[in-house]
C-alpha cells in the first residue's frame, strides 16, 4: 500500500492510474476510523480496481466552537486499519499543502447547506464541499463512497457533483451500529459511561418514529412530539438541537408522511460536551 | 468538426480522447468571437492535440442591470470562424443542462472577487468561476486559454485552479487591438461613431501611463490623476468606474511603482452606455 502527501504525486499516480484504464475508488476520511468507515473501504473495492483512502481532518468544516483541535487523531492506526482491508492508496496531505496562504475559493450549495445541520453548523458544509472538491480533483476518482450517517453531506455532494458536472458517480454505504444500535461515529469516545447508556435513545427514538408510522400516525408534529419526549427523559440530553422529518429528495420539512416517497428522519442531539447525529429513510 | 451540445456527451468524448493520450486544450468563450477570440484558438493548436471551444452566454457573470439580453449573439457565424481556425469540438450546452431546477451550488474566490471589476460587478466573478468549474468539468482539459484583456478573471481563474486542484494549465493570450490601439471586445459593437473615437482614449492612456513611468513618475497617485484628466477630457466618457496600479501578483493597490516587481495597470471607462475594460502589465 502506497501513502501519499504530495498533492501533485496523488494526481499524477492517479493520472497515470486512469491512462491504464483503472478504476479509481475514493473514501475521504477524517481518519480516526471504525468499522463504518472500514465499511466504506470494502464498498469501494467491490467498485473499483484502486481504492484510494484519504484522511485528512478539515478545519473549514469545524467553526471557532467546535471540537477541531479535540477531534481524536490516531494516524498510525487509521494507516495499519486501511491497510488490513487491502486499499492501495493512503492519502494524508498536510494542512500547509491543502490550505496553502491566501487560499481564498470556496465551493458552496447555497440552499441545502442551510438547513437541518446547517442552522447550527452554518459554515460546516462550506468546509465540506470544498474540501471534497478538493479531493475529487486530487485523487481523480471514477467512484467515491460516503456514509449514509452523513445524510445530509451524502445530499449535498450528490448536489455538488451534478450542479459542477463532476464526473463522479456516489455510492453511498449504509449506517454501520454498534451492537446497541447506536451509530458509529469518531466523536462516540468522547462519551463517559453514563452519557453512552443515554446515547442508545437516539437510534431508540428514531426506530420508535418508524413504529409510529407504522401504526398509522403521519403528523410529522405528533411524531416529532413522541421523539422528543422519549430523548429528553435520558438525564445527560442537553440539548436537541433538531428533529427533522423531510423529504429526502428535496430536505424540505414534511407536515404530513407521504408513504409513496422517500422520507428522511434525522436529528442531532447532545449529550453534555457531545453532539451525535442519527437518521433513518423510510418509504419508497 | 464536432459539434456537441450535450455535457455527457462532451464528458464521454473528452474521457475517450484522455484515454487515447490526447492532450486537451479549451477556450471558454460568450461567443460573438473576434480576433482576440481566434487567437486563442490558435494558441490552443499550439498547445495541445485537441482543441474545444466552448460557446455559452453565462447569466450568472450578468447582474439585473447588466447586458445579458442584448449581448450580442451569433452562433452560426462564431462556428463557421472557429471551423475555420482548425479547431476539433464546439461545445455549445443549452442553459436549460448548465443550470438545471434547483442548481444551488458556487465556486467563489472571496478576496479576489472583491477588487477593482468586482467592486462594479460584485456578482460577476461569482458567475464566471462557477461556470469555468464547470466546463473544466465537463471538457476534461489539460490546458485552458484566457485572454489578458479580462486580467482579473485570468488572476482569479489561475487563483480557483490552484485552491481547488484542478489539474489544468493556463496560458495567458495578449491582448489583440485594433489598428488604432483598442482592445478587442464583443462589447465594441455597441459604440457608436463619436463614442468609438473617443474609445481609443482608453488605451491610449495606459501607454501614456507607461511613458509618465518611463520617465521616472512613480506616484501612483499622480499617474492616476493624469489618466483621468486625458480620459476625462473625450465628450462620451461618462463615467470612469475605477483607475487601479497594483501589484499583479496580489491585485494589492500601490502607492509607488515598483519597478522589480510586475505591476497590472487596469481600468473601467463607460463610454454613454457601453463599458470598456482595458490593461497593461509593466515591470518584471
Amino acid at each position: 500500500m502506497k501513502i501519499i502527501s504530495s498533492i501533485s504525486e496523488m494526481q499524477s499516480l492517479s493520472g497515470s492510474l486512469r491512462l491504464k484504464e483503472k478504476k479509481i475508488a475514493v473514501v475521504p476520511t477524517m481518519g480516526s476510523l471504525h468499522e463504518g468507515h472500514l465499511s466504506l473501504i470494502r464498498i469501494a473495492k467491490q467498485n473499483a480496481d484502486i481504492v484510494i483512502a484519504t484522511i485528512f481532518v478539515n478545519p473549514v468544516q469545524f467553526s471557532p466552537n467546535e471540537d477541531f483541535n479535540k477531534y481524536p487523531r490516531n494516524i498510525e492506526r487509521d494507516i495499519a486499519l486501511i491497510q488490513k482491508e487491502n486499499a492501495d492508496v493512503v492519502f494524508t496531505p498536510s494542512l500547509e499543502e491543502i490550505y496553502p496562504k491566501n487560499f481564498e475559493t470556496y465551493v458552496t450549495t447555497e440552499k441545502s447547506s442551510t438547513v437541518l445541520e446547517g442552522k447550527f453548523r452554518p459554515t460546516h458544509f462550506k468546509g465540506v464541499t470544498t474540501i471534497v472538491a478538493k479531493l475529487f480533483n486530487i485523487t481523480k476518482p471514477h467512484v467515491a463512497i460516503f456514509g449514509q450517517k452523513d445524510a445530509q453531506q451524502v445530499f449535498i455532494i450528490q448536489k455538488m457533483i451534478r450542479d459542477l458536472n463532476f464526473d463522479i458517480h456516489i455510492v453511498v454505504a449504509p449506517i454501520v451500529r454498534e451492537h446497541d444500535g447506536l451509530a458509529m461515529s469518531s466523536r462516540n469516545v468522547y462519551l463517559n459511561v453514563q452519557e453512552r447508556n443515554d446515547a442508545t435513545v437516539v437510534f431508540q427514538s428514531l426506530q420508535y418514529a418508524e413504529q409510529l408510522i407504522t401504526n398509522g400516525e403521519f403528523n410529522t408534529f405528533s411524531i416529532k412530539n413522541a421523539m422528543k419526549k422519549m430523548i429528553s427523559s435520558k438525564r445527560t440530553v442537553t440539548e436537541i438541537d433538531y428533529i427533522s422529518i423531510a423529504n429526502a429528495e428535496t430536505l424540505d420539512e414534511l407536515d404530513m408522511i407521504l408513504l409513496n416517497s422517500k422520507t428522511l428522519i434525522s436529528l442531532a442531539v447532545r449529550l453534555e460536551n457531545t453532539r451525535l447525529i442519527d437518521n433513518i429513510v423510510i418509504g419508497n
